[in-house]
């Protein structure tokens, strides 16, 4: 246990809306019953962009998308050597939600990254063991790094039954919007997804799904549309798209309050679905299988050290995933 | 088919949001497949307040609840002379919407005295065969009035399930909070209702329905939380209220836009749910078998002619059912 003690780390730190990759970072202690994890990669997700924009004041180190190797275990030995993906709320088990079986909404969690709870954008990250998941060994590190988006895009389906025959418009086709393109296209259901770049278009063709400009949604002729641009422009269409008695689902957060016309979603009886983290071991398996390729994402890589300019990289429009690697 | 021909009658007219009882309008003619009704009672309702207000922009005789007697029918001869309530949607059987079964949404409906279709306040009306339900024996009139809020109630019921653990919290207790309040209540839930008058406080407690004042509800604890009080202020109240994971029946119309914290409801997977009118013939069976008791809601009857003091005073703060005597 004792070789990570008091030893010094590389990570990207968060204060007061500002990032620094700094060096004399403490490498993590894991509790009883957590893991010391060695990041290999590392994603930025918007949530990340949205924290350098408070909203969430969040200090500490930033980054919740990673896969990495388990080096240190307060617990079952069984885990060091394992290459893992990690689910990032870190709850507490005994509250009335964990009780509930609904753990994602822990009163008492923090979110790896984002609440309390430094996360992966760094040499090393810690986890509780029950949070982790082993990543199969046919999956790579470029395909596993997209575990936990993808599992927030695979969470519509676990609150919402999608059926083949559905007509479904997926609002914003940036990094989430990708990967729940692609996860709903394997229902069979009549899908297009309204682009805003030919790149974004030319990477869903590849994944054969079909797309649509705005001017082309029509109105309330879908049953479900899923908003994933993070704009209030995007929920506004997705009013106007969605069909009485249809489904809105809500994916993106955005900072501040939103303008709506909540008549029409009495009048025209629509569900607006809250949507946020998913189940891990689906995403695993689909990608397993290969049914999925979110690898497609990827436009560049960067070194831990070079972090700030990667975030700055990442927060450009269109651009989609932007990967660290601490050990280069 | 010929005695009511030409002939005039006495009816509230609502135009560029002023209304006046006019004595000059003519009985309605039914079309093949519809029958005129001679109304007995009928009651005003927040959306007519709303239509006052511009909420749509409505011209011609207003009202949609009520009770009356067939006296002609273009069709089934069987129904003349029958006592009667009627749903309020006159659809056209052939839009995408009326096949897939959602006939409520359809796409060319008019809406007795909301959209395109003259309405109650009136000493007679006229609606679609299709759209009557004979009311039973033994519910007077002052309780028939009742089936359209009631179903409307009911509506709740139909689109999600509540079941009789659920801790269920309404906010608002006037004319539709009440019936919703009396109908959740069957369920066996938990069931509380946020009250802002004596009045209506002491109503629920005559049905069993127990009370909080706003600043009791607690925050984030409620399973299942119906907003009636057509403010944007009761639908704050209710993302602040709904526990992560809840859901938040939207069920009172209002004018204009609302801000909202959309990422409240992305972030704790709220579903919001839209829900407007409801099914007549379970509200006829519970008023059948006396489960539910609308009539206490009653606060004062008008003569037809006397319709713009009974539209000022149920206006007022508070102030629960008033009802419209075409008879007197």
């Amino acid at each position: 246990m004792s070789n990570f003690e008091n030893q010094k780390m590389v990570g990207v730190w968060l204060e007061n809306r500002r990032l620094s990759v700094r060096e004399d970072l403490p490498i993590p202690q894991p509790a009883p019953g957590e893991a010391l994890i060695k990041v290999r990669l590392a994603g930025i997700c918007a949530t990340d962009l949205e924290l350098m924009r408070g909203y969430y004041p969040y200090t500490g180190i930033m980054g919740h998308e990673f896969v990495g190797e388990v080096v240190q275990s307060n617990g079952d030995q069984d885990w060091i050597g394992k290459r893992v993906v990690g689910e990032i709320n870190i709850t507490c088990g005994e509250c009335a939600a964990c009780r509930a079986g609904r753990s994602n909404h822990c009163e008492q969690r923090s979110v790896l990254g984002i609440v309390n709870a430094h996360g992966s954008f760094a040499e090393y990250t810690k986890l509780p063991l029950r949070n982790l998941h082993q990543v199969p060994e046919n999956v790579p590190d470029e395909m596993a790094v997209f575990t936990e988006p993808l599992a927030a895009a695979l969470r519509i389906q676990e609150q919402a039954h999608i059926g083949p025959s559905q007509r479904v418009l997926v609002i914003g086709a940036g990094r989430l919007g990708q990967l729940i393109a692609q996860s709903l296209a394997l229902s069979g259901c009549r899908l297009s997804v309204v682009v805003r770049h030919a790149k974004q278009q030319q990477l869903l063709a590849m994944c054969g799904v079909s797309c649509l400009m705005e001017e082309e949604t029509g109105s309330q002729s879908w049953d479900i549309v899923v908003e994933a641009t993070g704009s209030p422009d995007g929920f506004n269409l997705a009013l106007l798209t969605v069909r009485p008695g249809g489904m809105l689902v809500l994916k993106s957060t955005f900072a501040g309050h939103t303008t709506a016309n909540l008549s029409a979603v009495v009048v025209d009886e629509i569900t607006l679905l809250g949507s946020r983290c998913g189940p891990f071991a689906p995403a695993l398996r689909l990608m397993e299988k290969n049914l999925v390729r979110p690898q497609l994402l990827i436009e560049k890589r960067y070194p831990l050290n070079q972090a700030a300019q990667s975030i700055e990289y990442a927060a450009q429009a269109g651009v989609l995933k932007v990967l660290i690697e601490p050990g280069n």
